[in-house]
């Protein structure tokens, strides 16, 4: 019999953007049903944003510890959480919910800096809940693929990895314009000590990681804000050297005049190569050396088990963002329920879990501290 | 507070491509719940699938009459229908539910034949209810905002329309190695009289002219069958003759290798153009005549309207095809709430109705028509 | 040694833009020396242009009867005549040179009328000199390598043929604005008695003609004269019937806002398909049925002799529309010598020659006859 | 009266792969004529060589410095030489031609080391001749084009400057298996310190140059040898620092699989910004911030005097790399026939030159000095 994971939210009230991406994302594959919620920690704003969603009023909570506290006392309480707030509050609401056993599904990055990172990876240890964070890239079926062919040795010993995330909604200074987006985001306080490169170089960060597996030793980064007044770097060019001799660079911006969202990874091996780019995500290009480069499609003739597991419809009808993201909530709900109810699990690929937040923390305090060390070069740990 | 339309289902059980569809794009923007169905004529397979897909037992029907008339008594009875069967059961159904009050979403095209669709316009106007016809592409944002731009005048009077839907699924004979999908879609007693263009060209017939708004006036078909022993063409090029002079040709086919639901429309005006393409749905090409071209994009700096109420999420973050066909849901929902609860119209773009539904049963009909003919000039009416 | 074939020309005087484009075609590959020229009727400006580009005074004729008449009888006269005059002309002035034994090479179409085509056909074969049509993009690398895929059957049986070819640099009328191009080419006194289909048209007919060697049987033709006032047709779709089954279409325009020189041809046969546009001549795109499609590139690893011998750089390296036309020139060479002096054949890919020329004709007369009966079918002899 | 310059060839016997693009490249625009040439050191290639193109066998050499002395004591000796060895030997070649008053084309890098180029750079400013480096894709149209908008300001002040240049064909260790152009390319005593750096990131870095103007300051350099036994480097990616406070990047690499010749520049300010990539090169994206991006098309209806003045054809017929490399040749008459014969400057675009090809020799040992120094950052200067 079909089975919906109760579900509650933290953050996501009226006006937030990420909050509604996740309820979709939640719905769209009828894994989850969203019965709780701290939408807003101001009381009338949250009551109003759960009436709007459907959410029944006495469900309804202001303060998330309240909300951890009496959930986890109903009979038909929440099973698990998902967290939207800005970054700075990840470590407190995740450590609140872990503790009283509820699972957890948390937006990128992991927290806003790494020691709390550590933090909330011992407590979900400890408490045995699941932990998912939403790096929603890696639920678009071809980076699956992507994944699977570097694991298959189709590429050989990898030697370089390239990847950029490129926007140009803060080309101008947005924060001082009463843009709420743009005001936490560039703000150290709410955002962490790196603005582009904890916002978007993470999900570039990231990509690599999940694809190739491989581990990040040393980075000397660039970071720079070209916006006058700005409190974050808002554009970053880092070298990377991975572990194995392979080399790399990451190039993340908020000024990239023309560029949305502009995320591509390409990856060189010795006997072949894959490219990958989020405004077209159903394609992947591959090319082996010496022969002519092949477009892989979502859903086409040659795929993997992990890139099918992902895909909903037929090939040559674009699943999108809103896909991508439900994967990760869906594979989630499978480790979830395979945790409580001991349900098989199907072998989905793997996604991003406390390693991967930790890791991701990690780069992000490499690339700061080697800004300010003139851009010289930082080891990882 | 938030309102769920209550759905009902007709078709779409176990193994069904299209039903899984309809039911994401009713759930993607939470404006309905699915609670009661007919998802199989067989009443075990009916029973399965409902359980499957989280419908109550005692609301599920293995007979579509009956739960027309059980439905239609309940209090807490389905609003609306979604027919999703082959489409040589479309009018019965439309008729069975429209007669008890029910609105009705169903698939394309809208019948077996022009006659029944002319039935079911009769019925459907005298019930009263809505009745949506999923042409779903009409729901991507930068369809909607070619509509837009036509509307005002951008193109100046129009000159050329284009259209093509390319598959290449039927290149071999799967009707005869077990394929359920290419059974009934190359067999005229469940598809009709025509193949890829019933199946496919009707699509690109209504999107021609759910942006434009032209009627056609006649049309040359040359209809082909490549693969031996098919009933119905697969494989279709047509000119066409539009009202007020404006000339085109559409090109539909299921044995064009390497094509996967490559569906393109582009218009061309005195002053200016427009080009899409369903694969890469995001974007729509606009030149006016003498600058150079500009690549418009969803959520992007000048949009429409129209455009924008069928947009999620931000720009650079792909949409697909199921927020497209969710589109056509919500929009669907919008008319449905007007109509029983005299909720305000917030003024979406149109949706295809009855209207498209019987249009689209003449072009198939004078198709076939003219490549019995030999390919000669056919009135539309 | 290093021969170079002394080359006359007839048209191509200042002002004139496919006189300019024939020479560096000439010269590119170091096969041709210009040594006379009839650029022009009126004497002075023959003279001028003669003088700016090289040609000895003495070699500069205003009467092109003159001209042949003198270098036939020259120990160093010409050895080949460039025809780049109007269309009406072509006929006259092949005659006059393959009379006095001087290879031809001419622009297209091949002359005004059908029975004109004839007539030079009869004239040339008499004469025993080589007659070349410069149907320039015959010459692209790529679209040799397609005709050597299709000769090797790897398409299989080809069921239907795709070409297009649009402009917009007549959406006004510029023929009244005191342009000469657009002048000649809306004329029917000088072009013939097509515009569109004449100029641009016969070029896409050529192209699917010389890829796959496929006679055309019948077509149905749309004209349509869209400026106001024009005397030609400048925008045209044309369903086609080939031999053994195969159906295409072609359309072509000189009013689709946005297009350039938008030359497409695309060929799907029953195993697999090709594409090719003219903006992107470098890539090839290549299908096998059930596999995903491959980038074929011009100098790639697996490239056939045909588009090996027309390729003179790297990979990656882009070719363009000059380069394609001095193929034709430098094959043409090999031809020449080929009869004069006895020069071994490289077995280069065949050129465009008297009976694609005639085959032309024919396609354009069967489309404005087509067309003038309300655009029913018509055979084409 | 059409003047053609008499042009000596230095290097570019059989086999090799420039000396053939450079002959193309002069004779292109009919501006040169190629009478003289120390095509080889071997007298017997060197004479079957010049018989091969032409050159008559009295002024075939075998020692360059025997041709610079001989040539200009000639009264039809040659006005101008083209350099196209190895690049260890353009320093003694260009120093023998200037000193004796005739003219320098020469191929990059513009010398083995930068104390060669300063060296040459004295002895040509002395001689009072002219030099020119063949950084040939300056000579594409769009990037012209691209020059012209940055320095109207369009672009506002420049933030990021991106550039790439890809390859693949040293994938493997193709210098061991008896390949010439992998031969002397992988070899320090032949190509210098840097291998992929100086053969193709020199190309970068000098468009970046070219279209802005800045100049770089400082760099951090990831110089990797991928291939086993290479002896220079096959990948390089740098961060870049340059006047002003702009920022940029550059990657480099020859074992890239799947790319050919994959150049690209990316130039991002306050304002707007471009893109160009070399293997569609008609093509130049711009994009005003808040505005759709345009596609600006050589030839196209809004192109500067600069883009003008390298343009032969109408837009959509693809210009490619021999058209950019004649455009260097006929730019490079121009200045020597107003050096010599005081023709009028038409003003076209600046060709790179002894200041260019300077600065690329800083940035190559810049280059090599960071990556031995552990890819810390190091001064230009």
């Amino acid at each position: 019999m079909h089975k919906r994971i109760r579900l509650g939210m933290v953050g996501g009230g009226q006006g937030a953007f990420i909050g509604a991406v996740h309820r979709i994302a939640a719905r769209l594959d009828d894994r989850y049903e969203l019965v709780a919620g701290a939408l807003s920690s101001n009381p009338e704003r949250a009551a109003t944003s759960a009436e709007e969603i459907g959410i029944n009023i006495d469900r309804s909570y202001a303060d998330f510890r309240k909300m951890a506290a009496a959930e986890s006392k109903r009979v038909d309480g929440i099973e698990a959480v998902a967290i939207v707030t800005p970054n700075h509050l990840h470590a407190e609401v995740s450590i609140a919910f872990a503790e009283v056993g509820i699972d957890v599904i948390c937006d990128k990055p992991m927290t806003f800096s790494l020691e709390e990172a550590l933090e909330v990876a011992n407590v979900v240890k400890k408490s045995g809940v699941t932990f998912t964070l939403t790096h929603n890239y890696t639920g678009y079926p071809m980076i699956r693929e992507a994944r699977s062919i570097v694991h298959n040795g189709t590429l050989g010993k990898i030697r370089v990895i390239k990847s950029r995330y490129l926007q140009d909604w803060l080309t101008t200074d947005l924060e001082n314009q009463g843009l709420k987006q743009a005001e936490w985001r560039t703000d150290p306080s709410r955002s962490g000590a790196a603005g582009s490169v904890g916002d978007i170089g993470s999900h570039a960060f990231h990509l690599a990681r999940y694809i190739t597996g491989l581990e990040l030793e040393s980075l000397a980064a660039d970071l720079t804000t070209f916006v006058p007044g700005r409190k974050l770097d808002d554009d970053a060019s880092i070298l990377l050297r991975y572990a194995d001799g392979a080399r790399g660079s990451l190039w993340c911006s908020q000024v990239a005049v023309g560029h949305e969202n502009d995320l591509q990874i390409a990856i060189y091996g010795e006997k072949a190569s894959l490219q990958w780019v989020q405004e077209n995500p159903n394609e992947l290009t591959f090319c082996v050396h010496g022969e002519p480069p092949v477009k892989l499609t979502r859903g086409g003739s040659q795929q993997s088990l992990w890139a099918e597991q992902a895909t909903r419809i037929p090939a040559g009808h674009p699943e999108g963002y809103l896909e991508a993201f439900a994967q990760i909530y869906t594979d989630a709900a499978d480790l979830i329920l395979h945790r409580r109810e001991n349900y098989p699990s199907n072998n989905p690929a793997p996604i991003p879990n406390l390693e991967d937040g930790i890791a991701g923390m990690k780069f992000i305090r490499a690339a700061v501290r080697s800004s300010q060390n003139g851009g010289n070069w930082e080891m990882l740990d």
